[in-house]
């Protein structure tokens, strides 16, 4: 189990190689929040964790291979998607979910430091990518229940559909600084799923 | 004319400030586009720009005041809204103008620095909030002429509507990765033009 060359999420849990893990991205995640990502350095991190240096070294080599590690892990312990029966139900429910991370003052800045992060650094670009899409896989099903159950057309995009969820919540906090309210929440899942019965979100050939 | 202590935007275009002014945010925008905010220099800026350091430093005195006045600029340079006859013509002009400047290599490379910095520095995140603000109140009345031919419900919010439009494009942008392409800016006003004619943008009492 102690193997430093296992690859990060093919580690038995509890194992101590996950728990070296689980302590070095919670010191990382902090880093990051104190002092963002150009701010962030290894030794440091490895402090913070009280794990020695050359283990960190070893295992996440470069800041961008930490913060690639980071993503995975929030990836794997995000939250499952919702089941309310009604489509504007679980947009809802998906919508308040992202906009209580996204205004939490840990979370909030955690997530404006890596976006930033990954735009100027591909590698941290790619893992910032593997975790929407993960995301959204997670709760894509929610718009293929809905076109069983004939609330949207049957060519709905489900993607598109939750995509369209997060995206007026993620402009708030990274473009145009307007507030970041439950009220803005139900307002963006609210108009997805209208423009989902609509049709607007139907595939489009490629 | 030659005052460094006018301030941006109060200058006689083509007089000498002016042109200084816009000598040195064209070489700041190619610094951003390289280098990234943490690569940005007063000095490397003089130089590209074929001005003195000492001109530099006393007008814009550090990073964020240099960023912040590139912001200020590109909105005062940014092109007016479109004037279609139909909300989703209008929409639709908006989105294509959004996707083409994020699409574009070195636009696109400068409007994620400077949302990048903006995550680490309140004076450049108020001047990318004021930014969007203009940019939202040059597009609004287009959503309001939409009111006045009965399209939308009278009690529609034009800013939400403009933001909506915007929002996943952004959200490709700096989040999901997926592509920046002109049916993304097509569904993107489609879905916002729908949204906003069943009310889903009604004002909400604040």
């Amino acid at each position: 189990m102690g193997s430093v060359r296992t690859q990060p999420g093919s580690v038995r849990p509890g194992g101590r190689t996950a728990r070296v893990r689980a302590a070095v991205l919670r010191a990382a995640g902090d880093a990051l929040v104190e002092n963002g990502v150009h701010g962030l350095d290894l030794a440091d991190v490895a402090f913070r964790a009280g794990v020695g240096k050359t283990t960190v070294y070893r295992r996440w080599s470069s800041v961008p291979g930490l913060v690639a590690d980071l993503l995975d892990d929030m990836a794997e312990q995000s939250l499952p998607r919702s089941d309310t029966g009604s489509l504007l139900g679980d947009l809802t429910a998906n919508a308040r979910l992202v906009r209580t991370t996204l205004a939490d003052p840990r979370q909030g800045v955690l997530f404006k430091a890596v976006i930033a992060a990954a735009t100027c650094d591909a590698r941290t670009a790619e893992a910032l990518n593997r975790f929407y899409t993960t995301r959204v896989n997670e709760w894509a099903p929610c718009v293929e229940a809905a076109a069983r159950r004939g609330e949207v057309p049957p060519d709905t995009d489900p993607h598109e559909v939750i995509r369209a969820v997060s995206a007026p919540l993620y402009y708030r906090l990274l473009a145009s600084g307007d507030p970041l309210d439950e009220a803005a929440a139900d307002r963006a899942a609210a108009a997805a799923a209208i423009a989902a019965r609509e049709g607007a979100y139907a595939r489009t050939e490629r």
